[in-house]
Parts: C-alpha cells; structure tokens; sequence
C-alpha cells in the first residue's frame, strides 16, 4: 500500500495536538473520528492530556506503542515542523498539517514550509493550511475544521480534490442537501508536496470512484497533471474541473490566496479541452456535471424530450437547452400515437415537446407509460421530467416511477424541480436522476454528460521526427529575413526575396518577382517597420530604385540612422491573411493562430493549442483549431469566395509547432504575421516574421 | 376604485362552483381565503351545497344577497361563460376564469374565449386558464392552485406578474425560501382580456409595491406595455423581465403555449432595453434581481469590496464580478489602516481583497468594524459579505452585525452564502441584505442595481416635422434608382448616377461621374444583380461601352429577358461598408444597423432599435447604435485609420427612421446595403438599396 492509500484509507490515526473538548478544534478530529465510527486505532498525543474519552493520550509521537499511519497535526506553524519530524523517524506514511501561516503569508511564510517539507524526509505532507480530507467511501474523517461537521455523509462515486480549504465544506453541505454522493473529499491547499496530481492519480485507480472533480486554482505541474488526467480517462473516469481565475480580479485573488504562479486563462482552457478535461464554467458546475456523469448514463446526441405536468417550467428548460444548442424536436408518429394511448382527455397536447400531461400526469401509470414511451423513442437522447408543486406533496410518486422505467433504457434522464422543494430533488438524485433547480443547470448537465462522450484522448502528438540544424543561427532578435530562413528550415515557405543594399539591385530583384513587388527596411533592431516609413508595397522594377532612396532617407529620419540593407519580396495577392505564433506561460508551450486583418482583430478571432511534452501538434489538431476560428467560412469557400489551401495551412501549423517543440525555451518569440493561405492547391506564403532565440543550453 | 383595484383588493368574493371538502380543487378558493383571514364576505356558490362550514352557499348567482366585487369562477370551459354573464349582470368587476381549454388548444377553444368575452360584457376578465392572483400585501388569496397552498406569505415589495400560471407557485416558494417578500402575484394567462400592461401599470400606482417582475412570454399590445412601463418608470419603479423564447426551441414552446404570435427575441431585447426595463438572463435572476433591487439602495459604480473570513468563497465570487465587468480593487491606505487596527494577528491580510478576515470575523466587533470601514471607504461602491460555515451555527451574529450597520451608508449590500444553509440567507435577505448562493445571482443583482441607476427614459423621439411628399413614387418593389430617390427624398445622400440605355449614353454619364464608376442593370425584377452578371466595377468612359453590351447578353442569358435600362454610378472609395434597414414583426417596428463586409457578417456584428409610437429615433439613440457595433472603432480611427463621418451617418439613420415611421405599414421592406461612410467631413452614400411600398391607406 503506497503512502497515499495510507493516507487515505489509515489503520492508524495520531492526533497530535488533541483536546479532550470536543468543541474546541483541536478537539474536533478525534471527536470526528469516533462519531463516524473509524475502526482503526485513535492516538490523542498531548502532554498536558492523560485521557480523552476512553483513549490514551500520549505525551509524544516518540512515545506512542505503535506506528500511525496518519499524523493530523494541530499545532500552529511555529511547532508544527517539529511533530512532523517525529512522525517522520517514526514511519508515518503522512501528515496533515492544518496550520497556516506559510507561503500564503509571504517570504517568512515560505521559509517555514521550506522547513517543514525538510522536516518531513520522505513522508508525504497534505498541506499546509489545508483543512484536511474525508474519506466518505468509508467514513473517515481526518480534519478539524467545523464545516465538515456533520452527522452523515451521502457517499457515492464522486471524488473531489480542491485546492481551496474553505470550499470543501461548502461543497460537502450542498452536495449533502442535494442527495449527491461522494467518494473522497480532499483538500491540497498550499501543496508543498502532495498536490493535485497526486490525488487524482489516487483517484483514477479507486473502486469507489466514478467521476472526479477538481477546484483549481493554479496547476503548478502542468506535465504530472496530463499525466494524472490521462490515467484516470485511461479508467473510464470523467474529469471536471472548475478553474477559478476567468476574470483578472479572480485570477488576482486566487494567487494571492496561494501564492502560486497561474497560467492564462486561455491557456487552461487549452489545456483541459486538448486533456478531454471538462471545465465547469460555474461553481454550481462543479456538482451539477458530476452528479449528471454520476448516473453513469451516456448522451447520445442532442435531442431532448421534456416531460411535465406544468406547461411553464417545461418552456423554461426548452429554452435553455435551445440557447446551447440542443434540440428539443416534437414526438414522431409512433411515440405521440404511444401518448395518446395514455390517456383519454382532449386537453392535453401529447404531439408538443414539453409533453405536458397536465393533471394527468399525477396518475403513475400514466407517468410512467409517457416516461417508457418518450425513452424508447428514437426522437431522443435523453430525457428531462419536470417535477412540478404537485411533486412537493407527494415526492415518492415521481421518484417511484422514474426508478421503475430507468433500466428499459440507458440513455440519460435528469429532473428539474421546478417550486422550492430540496427534499424532492435529493430523493430523484439519490434514486440516479440527477435534480437540478436551475434550466442552465439541466443545460450544463447534459453538455457535460456530450463533452464526456465526445471527449476522445486527443493528445495523439507527431513526435520530433528529425533534428533540424540550426547552428548557423545566431541568438537574439532575428532579422525579416532570418526569421524566415529558420522558418523555411523547418519546411514552412516564405514569399521570394531578395536581400539588396542599393537601387540597382532592388531593381534586377524585382524583375525576378513578379508583377508587383514589396520592399521593407531590413533590421533585426527595427520592431514596427511600418511605423518608421519602412514599407512599401505595389512596386514595379521601376519605380522600386527611386522608392528605395526616399525609404532609406524617411527610415534615417525615424531612427536616426541610415538603413543600409533592404528586402524585396514577391507581393502576394488572393490570398487570406492568418497570424501564427507562440506563447509560452507557467502552463507550457501553446501555438496561436488567428485570422489576420483589421475586422477579424476587433472580435479577437484566435485559437489556441498546448504542445504536449513529447513533441508538436497533429494534423488533426491543426485542422480543429482552424475549425475553432468564427472566420473559418472564409478560408472554406463562404460566399463564392475559392477555398483555401488548408492541406498546406494545416502543415504550415504542424511546422511551426515542430519547431516550438524543438527548440523549446531557446525559442523565446515566434510569429509569422501575416502568413498568407492562397487558394487550393497554391500553398501558404509566410510574408513576414519575428524570432527571438535564446542561448543553446550546455 | 376601478375594476382592477377591486379585482385585487376586494371586499367580497362569490366563488362559483366552489366545494364543501378543502381538499379538492374546488374547495381550496375558500379554503385558502379563510386560512389567511380573508376580512371581506365570502360566497360560495353551487345549487347542490347548503353550508360550506360557517358559509351559506348560494345556489346560482342571481341568488347572492349582494354584488360580490370578485367572482372565482371553478366551472369547466364549457359552463364557465354562464357563470360570468350572470356574474356582469350582477355588476361584478372582475371574474377570475380558471378553466382551461380556450385559445391554448386551438380552433374551437380560441371560439370559446370568444363568447367568454362577450358573456362578460363590461365586467373584466383575468385569464382563462389562469392560477389567478395573490394579494399578498392583504393576505388575500384568489385561487383554487395547490401550488399556492401555504401557511404564511412573506409579504414585501416585489409585484409580480407572469403570463405563465404554472410558474407561480414556484416563484412563490422560491421567493418564501429565501425570505424575498412579493406585494402580489398575478397569471395572466391566456389575456382574453385583462393582461400584463394592465398590471404593470395597477403595480405602478400601488403603494406596496417599488418593484415590478415580469414573466413574459409574448407582449400582445406593445404600445400598452411601453406606456404601462413608463408609468412605472416614472412612479419610480424599476421593472425587471424574463422573457422566455431565447432560443428558438423555447419560442416554439412558449407559443404552442400560449398561442399568442410573439416577435422575435432580438426585438424584445431592444425594447426592453430602450424602455429601461432590465432583462433576467435567467429564470433565476427573475428573484435575484428584484430582491437587490427591493433593499432600495443605489448602486452608482462597479468597484466591490468583498468582506469573507473563508478564503475560496470570495475568490469565486470576485473571478465572477470580473468576467462582468466589475472591480474588486484593494482597500486605499485609510481604509487598510481602519481594518489592521481591527485586529491584532499578523495573519490577516487586510490589504487585499476580498478582505479576508480569518476566525476573527467571527468576533462581532471585528465585523461590524470590517464592515463599516468598508462602506465608509471611497474606493467601493457596494459591499458582497460572503457567508461560510461558521455562519451555519450563528446566523444571527452576521445578520445583526450587518443590521447595526446599514444605516451608516445608502452603498448596496448583498451577501453570498458559502454552504448549503437556507436559514442563513433567509435572514439576510429580510434584513435588508438580499442573500446568494451562487456567484453568478451576485454579479447578476450588481448589474441589475447598475442598470437601474443608469437607466433613464431614453425615448426621447423626434417628431416627423414634416410629412415628405411621395405621391409620384409607385406600389410595387421599386428598382434601385427609385429606391434611392425615396431615400433622398427623406434627406439620405445617394451615389450620384444616370440612368442610361445605350454604349453611348453610358460613355457619357461616365464622363461626369468621376475616375472610376460602376455599371450595374437597373430593374425592379431582378434582386440579386450580381447573381445574373448584372454589376460591373472599376469602369472608365473608354470601357464602360463595351461593357454594357457584354453584361446585357449575360442577364439575357440569366433571365431570359433583354435589359432595357442600366445605372452608371459614381464609384465609392476610401469609405467603410454599412447596412442600414428595416425589420417589423409583432412587437414594431425596427431600424437595423450592421456593419457590412464579409468578415463582420460571420460576426453578426448588427444592433437595432424600436421606433417608438411617435416618430423615429433621435441622433441619441442613432449614437448609441454605433457605438453598439463591435466594429465601432474601425469608424473612430482605429489603427491609423481617417475618422469617419459619424455626425452624416447618425442623421442618414435618423432621416431612414423618420422615414419608417412616416410611411409606417405601408414600408414594407427597406434596406440601404451598402451604405458608405466616408472620413469626416465627406459624407455618407447610400450605395444601393431595396423598397417595397405597399399601398396609400384610404
């Protein structure tokens, strides 16, 4: 049994710090522990304490008769390292150490965890500042914090790690009061050894668990956490994540609450999409996905049968799921024919979708005849049953009929309770129909439950295949024109150019161009050429030489100094214009694409993939990002326009994340801006292009 | 006091077809008037029934002893009209019908309705199908709905009005849950007569009442509604409205509903907007935003301070403020200096925020001293009070601390609670500080506040000054010539152009027009020009002959019919591309704005107004129009770009809204596309253009 297991799952428990009152919270754990029947060993340590209860206390770690598997320590940061160090000679598998006041304070902070990590040898830490883990697979509660305080916990197949303390309890009272079962609730907070990683490692390989769930602040090892999440898709198990920090004020409170560096929002995005990582984009996300993927039934597709006894709530949910892009199609012939078989009054309207049974549907053979019929219509994916006020007296007659037509069918049936009723949606949740109170719960349910379906392990990576030589290219900023030739390097074409220094030379360049030509300033210092008079397009061989003088004199004017190199370049026309690049942040290494131009730049058209750790993107990744694109229609034949050439794009994209992947963080900047895509057949032009290249390593 | 007064606030109430057992649905009426000490007369009326308890039952309505100010009328739709012609004769004002089976099921049952109309001549009708209405200020309940059944209303100053019965009772246990209090709640259902405007504008002048709720699935009298909301608006009285139909599946639910023909949902939006009445997102913010905007306090900026003593909650809460829009920004000097002085620990770090508090928060003096330095500060516009565990066991230590403090500021205050603790909220929210469970409902309620005290009456109409002369102009669709001579006949600037015949006459309508013109086939059959080779561009006086020929044999070829005339036109450059047109469905008429252009079509980048009853639209909202447009800075001068003519363009927008409302009905298409906009100073040309006219009324 590795030391997480012990953790986890301990024989053994030392509670050292332990109060004989159970009020106080240090008298807490070992109070929590018995309420819930722990059937292991207690060890109160506690040199001021002979007894607590029936139990022994110990004066030191040194002195208890037996090896815990766990330490809970209650001292504060001042003493904590101490005990840890004890626990540790003695051969605890771990210690959960509640004190705060480490790197979440500040540099003095931070030395003290560096001491207790120390400290701690090769024992494992949870936490600091953490408010500990329950285990409610089998109701072990190792923590001291009053929110956990409770007299029962629905277990069930839901493992949730957060990386706050102060949400664990939140998110075990709702979960509680929703019927909504969970497996293990952990609580990593300021991660000084045991993180994320670790428990959903943990987790992947647990009986107990279906679906995990993750409260994120900040991943702080991106490649673990790939790792970690591939395992546990591996084992057919869903991950949902909630990510705080979508907006810069969370994203600020967040690091100040742990002190630790995020990566981008977008970049998190990137990360869970391309991990098939479902991101809850609320925190009632968080429970409402999970307790759907809980019920362990599959979404199909999109179309969704609504069935209620009250017509406004039914429209309420439609619309909801319309908003998101599901269908709620009418029943066909078989099934209205099916429905109206059920009952005989003229008043209902059984060829509509909501299928309101009106009173009717108080009756639960009619209920659940509609509900048989509406789940073995092959109209439907999936089902949604309102439960109504008539529900709030009689909770028992829709919960019945729903649990007696569940196994005819396997596709998904979720309910919204519709009055205030908390009691009639924990019994329909606890009876495997997911209860939500809200439509856009219901929504995001099912578009969970779609992404889980859907979610294939996408990181199919082409690895490096060769070693491309780049020694003869300096560091620093990169000229137009070295860009380009590292560029060109890796197989990406670039217009035809020439480099010239006098007005000769950019005339004979130019009669080797084509109709119309380019010319721009050449400068590795010179960021913004256009800014300084530096460009000039439409040239012919003959006006290009006269052009050349007046540039170099508006470029000496700009900077002072005289330009003394000079590009001509093929002009490209029909082409669409692109910008692919790179960003690099606390999470990794992704590739950027955008549509270029002035329009496609105010509504921020841009796309983003991470590289995985052993090389760069797939094809296939490289055409869903241009999928991803609002403008994708323009390079896909939209109003008469050609189609693109997007075989070429596809392995201009595909190059240019080789050699990201390549060069690694010796590639400080990349972007070709704008890269032109030509029309079927005609291939991708790189027109212009920035490098920053750091030092080789060794 | 009219009818709608005695409706709601009667002083007797004869209850038709009622029942002597309380159980069944024609026994709750009176059943629910007794329990809540209804102090006006009750008769029930039913020929088989002597006694209902301490109540004599009359047998019909001729018998009653004497005018009842309401009738609940419980007869199925078959017998319902009886009830209701005895009832006008009588001189009732209002009859409540509960009976379904009229306009919602179709053909026979929209008959019905009718000669339910006409039974209740002058006297007034709510519903059919309807739940009918709680007089919560009064404690007067007038419906036979189990969904109504409770023991204790929380009365206060939310007035509610749905178009949906089957949603009120969930409004109302929803409400009751959380401690909101409703001053009344009405279902107007089916409106064969009295509908939501009617309420609205009863809810404007009652006392008990400062915010208006709406449920909205269709608004059958626009004109009705923007004067009951004015009223409202000007009684002082914000009006929230959820309106269902988002989506098109919702919309299709909600008519199939209703039965009424609603417009479309953009529309709505406009109206709403334009009226100043603050559209619920969600079913959800239908409560959520009445219940901040009923504590009447003003939110004049977007700056929150968030006061938590548990870390995550706050987090959640500012990352959701920030995606908003909203500013959680750390506490100034002064105040961070009110807030060390509070507490001794050097754990605490007052100078972020959300101001985390720790346990110390626990202490109350900390608290009221947190919250008061909060609101007294200069940086913070309002205050989120975030509710965690702790405040599970002592609701009461939060809400008081609270209480003690409001009066000290007119700062909204609001509070998120963490776990799963309905209690808590309740509280809160009837102490004046509406409570949240989710981020989401905090950041909804601050932009409610935000948007009530932003938004003024802003349907600031011109007049039609003076009614153009357009006699000469035909029915019919007019070609492109005569469209555009309509246009400038309301004062929009065309493109200057001949209409020609031959090479020749071409030649020299060219000459005159400028470098470069268009030539285009004019002809009031054929819409898509360019689809039938029937647009040429970039033409000369030396090409233009040619030309004319060539694309006369290609609409031939198209068309099947020699073009007799063709348009030369001066050619546009240097402008940006708009769309300026017409859309009018149930709910108006509305001009429509888009910026043209392929790539802001994939965006959908448009913005549209109603015109209001009285005229077109002032240079104010034509404005507010551009600046709608995502696209607005490439007409600001972005990247370098000349300033466009903004002044020309909002008066073409204005001139084309005056022109809407002169011609009203007989408009019955319109669109400018494209209309340029030149730099500053040059103008604006309508490029091309549609009209369709209908006939002169009379």
């Amino acid at each position: 049994m590795n030391a997480i297991a012990r953790l986890v799952r301990p024989r053994s428990v030392a509670v050292i710090g332990a109060s004989a009152d159970p009020d106080k919270t240090s008298g807490r754990p070992v109070a929590f522990l018995q309420k819930h029947g722990f059937s292991g060993t207690i060890y109160p340590v506690n040199p001021k304490v002979k007894r607590i209860g029936e139990l022994t206390c110990y004066p030191d770690v040194g002195a208890l008769p037996a090896v815990p598997d766990v330490g809970i320590v209650l001292l504060g940061a001042e003493r904590a390292h101490l005990a840890v160090r004890e626990l540790s000679k003695r051969g605890a598998a771990a210690a959960i150490v509640l004190a705060s006041g480490y790197t979440e304070t500040g540099e003095e902070g931070a030395l003290r965890q560096r001491q207790l990590l120390e400290a701690a040898g090769s024992m494992r830490i949870l936490g600091p500042n953490t408010i500990g883990l329950v285990n409610l697979t089998d109701n072990i509660v190792l923590s001291a914090s009053g929110a956990l305080a409770m007299d029962h916990f629905p277990a069930g197949p839901i493992g949730l790690v957060s990386q706050s303390g102060g949400i664990l309890g939140a998110l075990l009272s709702r979960a509680a009061a929703r019927g909504i079962g969970l497996s293990k609730l952990v609580s990593t907070s300021n991660e000084a050894d045991l993180e994320l990683s670790d428990f959903i490692e943990f987790l992947a390989a647990d009986e107990a668990t279906k679906v995990i769930a993750l409260y994120v602040e900040a991943i702080r090892h991106p490649v673990r956490f790939r790792e970690a999440v591939r395992k546990a898709r591996l084992a057919g198990k869903a991950v949902v994540a909630f990510k705080i920090g979508r907006s810069e004020a969370g994203a600020k409170a967040a690091v100040s609450h742990t002190g630790a560096l995020a990566g981008s929002d977008r970049m998190y995005d990137a990360l869970f999409r391309q991990l098939g990582v479902i991101r809850a984009k609320t925190f009632e996300d968080l429970l409402d996905i999970p307790a759907a993927l809980a019920a362990g039934r599959k979404l199909c597709g999109k179309r969704v049968a609504i069935l209620t006894s009250t017509g406004g709530a039914g429209t309420i949910v439609s619309d909801s799921l319309g908003v998101a892009g599901f269908e709620t199609p009418t029943p066909d012939a078989e099934t209205a024919a099916r429905l109206a078989l059920l009952q005989s009054g003229s008043h209902a309207n059984l060829d509509r979708n909501p299928v309101d049974l009106t009173l009717a549907g108080l009756h639960p053979d009619i209920l659940r005849g509609a509900i048989r019929a509406l789940l073995a219509s092959p109209s439907y994916n999936a089902l949604v049953i309102i439960a109504g006020s008539s529900a709030v007296g009689s909770p028992a007659l829709l919960a019945d009929a729903v649990r007696d037509c569940l196994p005819d069918s396997d596709k998904p049936v979720i309910a919204y309770v519709s009055p205030y009723a908390p009691d009639v949606g924990a019994v329909l949740t606890a009876r495997g129909v997911p209860a939500y109170t809200s439509a856009e719960s219901c929504t995001s349910a099912f578009a969970g439950l779609l992404l889980a379906a859907q979610c294939s392990q996408r990181e199919v990576a082409l690895s490096v295949e060769r070693q491309v030589d780049i020694s003869e290219f300096s560091t620093g900023s990169l000229d137009e024109a070295q860009a380009k030739a590292l560029f060109t390097r890796f197989g990406i074409r670039a217009v035809a150019e020439r480099i010239v220094e006098t007005s000769a030379e950019a005339e004979s360049a130019a009669h080797g161009l084509g109709e119309k030509v380019v010319l721009k300033v050449l400068s590795g210092e010179i960021t913004h050429k256009s800014d300084v008079g530096g460009v000039a397009i439409n040239l012919t061989p003959d006006t290009i030489g006269g052009r050349l003088i007046t540039m170099a004199n508006d470029v000496e004017k700009a900077t002072g100094e005289r330009p003394q190199r000079f590009l001509v370049q093929e002009m490209v026309a029909g082409g669409t214009e692109l910008i692919l690049g790179m960003h690099r942040d606390a999470l990794g290494t992704a590739i950027l694409l955008g549509m270029g131009g002035v329009t496609a730049e105010l509504f921020k058209d841009t796309t983003m993939r991470l590289l995985p750790p052993q090389g760069g993107l797939s094809r296939d990744d490289a055409l869903s990002m241009l999928h991803d694109l609002i403008t994708w229609p323009l390079l896909d034949g939209f109003r008469g326009r050609p189609k693109a050439d997007v075989e070429a794009l596809v392995s201009t994209i595909v190059a240019f994340s080789l050699m990201a992947a390549q060069l690694g963080e010796r590639l400080i900047e990349a972007e070709i801006n704008p890269v032109f895509v030509l029309p079927a057949g005609q291939g991708v032009r790189a027109a212009d292009g920035v490098v920053v290249l750091g030092a080789a390593a060794g």
